[in-house]
């Protein structure tokens, strides 16, 4: 049995949505959290560490709210979708800052750019889940 | 040193507002994160547990959010007002289902009187600071 | 540039430990804090829920040790091998438990298989990367 | 009711320990998270940050270590010591690593000061736990 297999388990008829883009999210989420922890550590390690302080602030404040998201969508029954909501824009929005900040670093710190690609595709299945919850 | 002092070290003159404000939301989102905790333990101990599960999702989503948000705020510069309002909005949110959750029980289950409390002066908290940054 | 590659990047003289053992190891942990939380909310959604709040609250114990080791896995630079060691003993320690609690329900509780293989990988992981660190 | 009456709510007849230590520890747990998380922060806004990179990663593991201890705690029913007490072994652990890194730049970085004030409280609640639970 798959994690796809025990959300399905837990479906309930109130829940319309796509399980396989909510699965999807949720390892977007998961994803992100650890890319963001090892470029604030690749950061941290850098000679020029005090020119990624905001990278590395914008890391950690992904990192916290992806794991968040992705809790929140591991308990998702379509109980709550405006909670879900607030949770995916804000997410959406870490996410978007925090590959703002890597992209200006992505061309001389190798981190920044995994981590802003990390950071663009979890923003990016947070807006699918938002639209798929209409 | 108090922490409230930590921050006013850490400021910077682009952050305006009141610091013993923000040290305040900080406290209330860690307490109502441990409130949270609590309370969904108590009624996992309950043996009416059956009929608490949407209190002990609530109290889980509640966590998460408070400490992403507590976490967040500890390491805010004032830089980006834009991504501390959303964090913010989404913790109100959080807190205002989850004290919901529980004010439906509060009449016969103690640890949701305590935990919804916890929330109503976390979103309180939450709401003073989103007014104060304009 | 893939995680793996940016913990190499990030790699100090005195870490003498494989890399790829220490990534696998990271991933290990944050999959298995996702078939805790999906199984904590399984169990929840389950109509014999009052049977089974042991193994949410492993579950519980056990995402939140595995989120805090590939944390602190994704910041290892080598310094500090005893603090690594004792949070991989932990994890181990936390992975087994969770494990044992769902295996009792595995027959009945797909949800609990799914998530006592989750736990036994990482457990396994720990104890290889604890060999590792000699 | 306060968060310690209901943890006395929750109590089962196998728990022996002392409830009002149990809480004190839960409390010194967040706390810690909490100087830890406002240690690391005003250490990435110190001029002299690339000399505070070792202290940042010993707050940023220890804030990890305390949530998930300050968690466990809060769902702690005494039915098992082992995992509890592996927790605040490597709580302990962490606290101690975290205060002799803040030690060292305690006369010249006041935020450093705090943190190994709150690292060194908690880590004496963890031990005091420990040798409660026998």
């Amino acid at each position: 049995m798959t994690h796809g297999d025990m959300l399905w388990a837990d479906s309930a008829p109130s829940r319309q949505i796509d399980s396989e883009l909510l699965l999807r999210c949720i390892e977007a989420c998961f994803d992100c959290a650890q890319a963001c922890a090892e470029c604030a550590d690749a950061c941290l390690s850098d000679p020029a560490v005090a020119d990624l302080t905001e990278c590395i602030r914008s890391d950690l404040d992904c990192a916290d709210m992806c794991e968040a998201t992705g809790r929140l969508l591991s308990r998702f029954t379509g109980d709550d979708t405006n909670l879900t909501r607030a949770f995916l824009d804000t997410c959406a929005a870490a996410c978007r800052t925090c590959a703002a900040a890597c992209e200006q670093h992505a061309s001389t710190h190798a981190q920044c750019t995994a981590c802003a690609e990390a950071c663009r595709r979890c923003e990016e299945t947070c807006e699918a889940l938002l639209a798929a919850l209409g």
